[in-house]
């Protein structure tokens, strides 16, 4: 059987038709008027969907390279900053600032659970002399949502302590208030909610955090926040810009800003809530049982069942790309996207591969029992949103 | 909720990505050495996907014209010729044949059957002088396939007579076995399995029907098949073709020739089998319950239930094509293609927007029953074919 493929990861996600041609017309030069009011536009949507009057700068990079820069150009060789980790994206922010000299306070959580904030607190109480707070909104090794508006109040009155939230797969999936919530440094990246391909970061500073910055003694030179702001400002960047991603970027934003974004958060809470839904009805444990993220959601294998070939099952036989679990979850989950372009039959058809190939792999399931459960939450749904 | 679309009506058919790149890559001078070597290789090509040595002639035109040439390139005003009309398009043989002043022997089928082959014999018996027999391999407004190569048999032997199959909605799907059959007269369009958008036809033709044209009287000017082999045998067209549908068709061509035609017949028999299980699990019948095409399901509304508005709710609702009935069916059926770029995921996500729709409109069902019914057969048709 010929299968037409279908992506279905928390990132990269699926890029519309309409994006991939807005990038496949032309590259214009970043220095010309073809380019220069496109960026401009590009920056002021995304301070809307950061929620913020913050400028946020555009990086040429990965996500992980923003989150470097929201430490390098923050902190001091030697400065102590409090970790929430759980995940392998938590894990990332400690071993950065390992990296630069800084002292990472290690929250360590399980994988699978949120962060409880009063640990937050008692942390802070006991590191008063810590610069920040790293955390993640969206955990998407294990797909949790993490309490960070709960834990930015800990953060906000605190002079000389900034509130850092990694929001890749975060932003335009669920409310992420950066002003109203006092979130000093929010990092996205262009390959999730977003619906481009890899390659764009973006981060958002707070005055506060710019404040942070004039102390900061760590090296950086392509990854220097304040000269792509000096920059940026002027509708120029530091160093050359990834024009066509920009370019899509523009597209996608249109795209996210006509459908609004009360509306984006709904579809991503009904999507996941049709998925996790789908995964129990067919037997299944979810590992973030208590707060799931709406980007992600992670399935537990059943006993003797391997995640890592659930994932390639769906990948050899459907062309289906899914993804398996990362480091010490590696083989005991896979993970169904349904962050950026999808809509309610693309996770229908997604349960009802993992059904078809649980069922090959041996495990006990009656074909059509997760899709079935899904389809009632999305129908429900449908109803619900008539007018 | 923002859907994504979906496009599954028998016709124009969903297109592929890389014949959508192809096309849109530029539009080479059809009299030039970028385009000439392309269209030999194309006629080539479709020779190998109608099963026949004769040559197949491309006209830039929907398959209605290349329907109209059957007629009008090789009848006299007059002649009788036995049409088998089960159908709108057996309707179309019969009145492009009143058009021309040519006296159609009507056939009349019930819609949703196939005609008994002995019918053709009856007819042709009384009719000693009817100059062919018109019908087609798949009826695309009723889901039906016709015995066309019981009928072959019939018209093979006689002399004078020819036998034209309208296989627009055949080829590409299951078997049409041009020379071995002895099919005189075989039309196909662009847009249904051959992944293409809408605008060109192509037509075979035997040398028993290129000696009946010597007597044909009827006025041709566009669609003289003569003027048009004359040409296409020098790798020109007549009149301007429609180049970058021939590029088109060009890389389709390929894909459907790395599939093979055994594998492209069995997988239209897969989806379609699914189908029509999936929609029977819902309670429903099926209009074409004998004899069903595999490029299209039509499926009989129930009771209190428009046909119409089912295909207006998914395509309003959901943003997915589907087809209602046409004429005497309008209202009464609705039609699921599985012709073209599909595989087993297109046709679980449409059964699941048709439960959702027909639930929403008051059919007593319980959501997932046609689902599960097609990923059952789906499910062992994959193991069967697994190794």
């Amino acid at each position: 059987m010929r299968f037409k493929g279908h992506l279905v990861a928390p990132g990269p996600t699926e890029v519309p038709p309409d994006v991939l041609l807005s990038m496949a017309k032309s590259v214009p030069h970043h220095r010309s008027d073809d380019f220069i009011p496109l960026f401009e536009k590009v920056r002021e949507d995304l301070k809307w969907l950061f929620q913020t009057k913050n400028d946020v700068l555009i990086l040429a990079s990965s996500g992980t390279a923003a989150m470097e820069s929201a430490v390098s150009n923050f902190l001091k060789r030697g400065d102590k900053a409090i970790v929430v980790r759980g995940g392998k994206f938590g894990e990332r922010w400690a071993e950065i600032l390992s990296v630069y000299g800084c002292v990472p306070v290690n929250i360590d959580v399980e994988w699978g659970k949120a962060v409880d904030p009063s640990l937050v607190e008692k942390a802070l109480k006991e590191n008063p002399d810590a610069k920040a707070v790293y955390i993640q909104a969206s955990e998407t090794s294990t797909g949790v949502k993490h309490p960070f508006k709960e834990v930015a109040e800990l953060v906000r009155e605190r002079d000389g302590t900034i509130m850092v939230v990694d929001a890749i797969t975060a932003l335009g999936v669920f409310d992420v208030q950066t002003d109203e919530w006092g979130l000093d440094i929010v990092v996205g990246g262009s390959q999730k909610a977003l619906m481009l391909p890899p390659g764009l970061a973006f981060i958002s500073v707070s005055e506060k955090a710019w404040k942070l910055s004039e102390t900061s003694d760590l090296p950086r030179y392509y990854l220097d926040l304040k000269k792509e702001k000096k920059n940026q400002l002027k509708a120029q960047t530091a160093y050359t810009p990834a024009v066509s991603l920009i370019v899509g970027l523009s597209k996608s934003l249109e795209m996210l800003k006509e459908e609004g974004l009360e509306n984006i958060f709904k579809r991503h809470r009904i999507l996941s809530k049709g998925v996790r839904e789908g995964l129990k009805a067919m037997g299944l444990k979810l590992l973030a049982e208590d707060s799931p993220s709406e980007a992600v959601t992670a399935a537990i294998c059943p006993e003797g069942i391997d995640g890592q070939k659930v994932v390639k099952y769906l990948r050899e036989k459907f062309k289906i790309i899914i993804a398996g679990g990362q480091d010490r979850l590696k083989g005991k989950i896979f993970r169904i996207a349904h962050i950026g372009y999808y809509d309610p039959f693309d996770m229908i058809l997604t349960l009802s591969a993992v059904e078809m190939a649980l069922k090959d792999m041996g495990y006990e399931i009656s074909l059509g029992s997760g899709v079935k459960r899904a389809m009632e939450i999305y129908w429900e749904a449908m109803r619900d949103g008539k007018g």
